[in-house]
């Protein structure tokens, strides 16, 4: 008999944007007339840049030409992007990472969840809370953790992100073998300064711990003295696996295009206390299981690192911040505490009382829908997070909204 | 201390196309002025057709244009292309699949790698010899395998496919829960037959165990009287899977697109006896670690099914049948015993003695390059896979190299 994985059953079944979905379908069904405005999902709105759509069709057009077809890409992507990517997000940035540390993928969200095959069972985890749903489901389906309650799951260790740290967890007082860090963060919008993180890298390099870094929001942070990359940090080269994405950078969420940088100096060991190299287990991985990203959209996410397209897509999360800079001094002009928008398209708002509470009023009360921050994990309760990534109009428009109702909304 | 998967370790170290890359690249090294032709990797050679081209390249504009943004994909594809696939690989068939038990993916690789993730890790595993070695290094990296000897992983059952049973194996004797067939067989090229196929379901179903069915290379098949799809045996939708892919029916390898269809009525079992939907658990896996398929690709598969795109693609499979017919009918005459490239774009030629003496003798004499069978498995010793995806000249001149030298071939 063909039994299933027992750890799929353990999965809290509320997914949040499916709930979203269904609230706001049924919000639509009762009153036709409103004109529903989301900052909700944080999805781009802009079109790709004209230099993207320009290489983009070409490598099509070059598939469709004998003399220029290509079939299965190299498993970890083509030279021209990994050469592109050690040579603009990093070498230009002071930051010691070659070629071959970079494995091109379809996203971001599939390496975070895929990063964790590498790994033993019965290692301690770390993950902050609130927290990208991503990092601790994987874990769940792969069973490194026990039964769901109280919104956490058993055999997690929860960094609590609070007013009180800056919603930047330090580390533990206790041991982890791997930490999930996300910064700019999804969902708080905080950025981590270069002293806090090299405490975190201290602390993996002491511990001989990894930290697996999310940079999925990078491009959108303009304080220089703030990292981009947490290899920055002396000895992270050690003891971190970094993930980035052309998604919010670019535009990417429909075109689909991510690397993961695993350096060659980063290791893990074996129950005998023997090495082995990350870099290798994760080309092993990627090799074994997929068949590399699609041609054309590696050209096109070439084409980001040529002069008219770092202008372009530069273009894109100036205009996104700039939508991010409205709602935060909205948001704090009605007395609302916040955190984000300032480097990064996140908003984290204290709205007290209960997220869903304040989802389904400002749903109500004003046809904008948000994201309820118990979504994310218990330290969310009584937060709501909003996306810059609608147009300016909309974002412009639903602001408006909220500041008419938001007497009412503090007030019920 | 972050410690390592323990099982990544236990993966046979010599993968098959690198140590062939490694081999072809001494030679070349070496004699510099011989021209190598491929017959070895089964990967395809001519351009993506011109209604494809053009979908492609359309759906890449939308992107590029504020009006007709589209941002992530749904995560198990977009309808267009799931009622496209229900309508036209299924529906036209007299096969009952519905577009909401089709999911689209990035690869058949990539499913046929993820698919394990969703069963116990107790559960008996069968496979062919010669087998696509992603149904096996997937399953050792995931624990359900012991430890490498002789070719071959202890805890898995092995199905031997010999000349005594046309490289088409029988349902066991034993009880065994998950089963990996793949027809047109790579690297056989062998075809099952309906009454064979009924065999495997009716055990299926008996032993509450589940088909994992690899169809990747259905559009080579030309006898109406070979199933096309396991879904054409009654039954076979309460205890199969089955995966396609668009690289070989329509030139998608360095594309990239699939899709899996995984039935309402398909279900396993908890330890408790309690019956889950393979489908609900299929479509939790794919949403909680991918992000979907890019749009323009989609788009550009969807354009298979349009009656130019159907004539076009047709085409394509019908030169690469060409192909294979020459390769079967050279080596059926210079007297080596062969099975496939009929119905298929593989032929499996029994050489004798070892499969790597004859690749090197091959190389040597008349560089050529063919796929060792015993790097499919055991069973596979003493023969050759050869690939019917090169052109047409350079097949032909391929096999005129090999006529030349089959006398010192065989003899030596």
């Amino acid at each position: 008999m063909i039994r299933i994985n027992p750890n799929y059953p353990k999965l809290s079944s509320s997914y949040l944007f499916s709930e979203i979905s269904r609230r706001v379908a049924a919000f639509k069904a009762q009153r036709t007339e409103a004109k529903v405005i989301s900052l909700g999902v944080g999805d781009v709105t802009l079109p790709l840049t004209p230099t993207i759509v320009k290489a983009f069709r070409q490598a099509v057009e070059e598939l469709g030409s004998a003399k220029s077809f290509r079939g299965y890409p190299p498993d970890l992507g083509f030279d021209f992007l990994r050469e592109a990517i050690a040579e603009n997000d990093f070498k230009a940035c002071g930051v010691d990472i070659s070629p071959d540390e970079i494995a091109i993928s379809d996203g971001a969200k599939s390496d975070t969840a895929n990063i964790q095959e590498l790994f033993a069972g019965d290692i301690r985890i770390a993950v902050p809370d609130p927290v990208y749903p991503v990092y601790v489901d994987t874990n769940v389906m792969a069973g490194r953790t026990g039964s769901y309650r109280d919104g956490r799951y058993s055999g997690l260790i929860y960094l609590d992100c609070t007013e009180d740290n800056g919603f930047i967890p330090d580390p533990p007082k206790s041991r982890v073998d791997l930490i999930y860090l996300c910064f700019p963060n999804n969902p708080t919008g905080a950025v981590i300064d270069r002293a806090r993180l090299t405490a975190w890298v201290d602390y993996a390099r002491a511990a001989k711990a990894l930290i697996l870094y999310d940079a999925a929001y990078v491009s959108f942070i303009r304080d220089e003295s703030i990292p981009c990359s947490i290899f920055e940090i002396p000895g992270a080269r050690e003891c971190a696996i970094e993930f980035r994405s052309f998604s919010k950078t670019a535009g990417f969420t429909g075109t689909r295009c991510a690397y993961t940088v695993v350096p060659k100096t980063c290791m893990a060991w074996d129950v005998d206390g023997k090495e082995h190299s990350l870099s290798a287990m994760w080309s092993r991985r990627q090799s074994t299981k997929l068949n590399g990203v699609s041609y054309p959209v590696q050209r096109a996410a070439a084409a980001v690192f040529t002069p008219e397209g770092r202008k372009e897509t530069r273009g894109l999360s100036d205009y996104y911040l700039g939508n991010a800079r409205l709602m935060r001094q909205k948001m704090d002009a009605l007395g609302f505490s916040c955190i984000g928008g300032e480097n990064s398209p996140y908003v984290w708002a204290r709205v007290g009382g209960d997220s869903w509470s304040f989802f389904d009023k400002l749903l109500a009360m004003a046809a904008v829908v948000i994201t309820p921050g118990s979504g994310f994990g218990r330290c969310g309760e009584g937060y709501v997070r909003m996306s810059a990534f609608n147009t300016r109009e909309l974002t412009q428009e639903a602001i408006e909204r909220i500041a008419k109702v938001a007497g009412d909304l503090q007030a019920s």
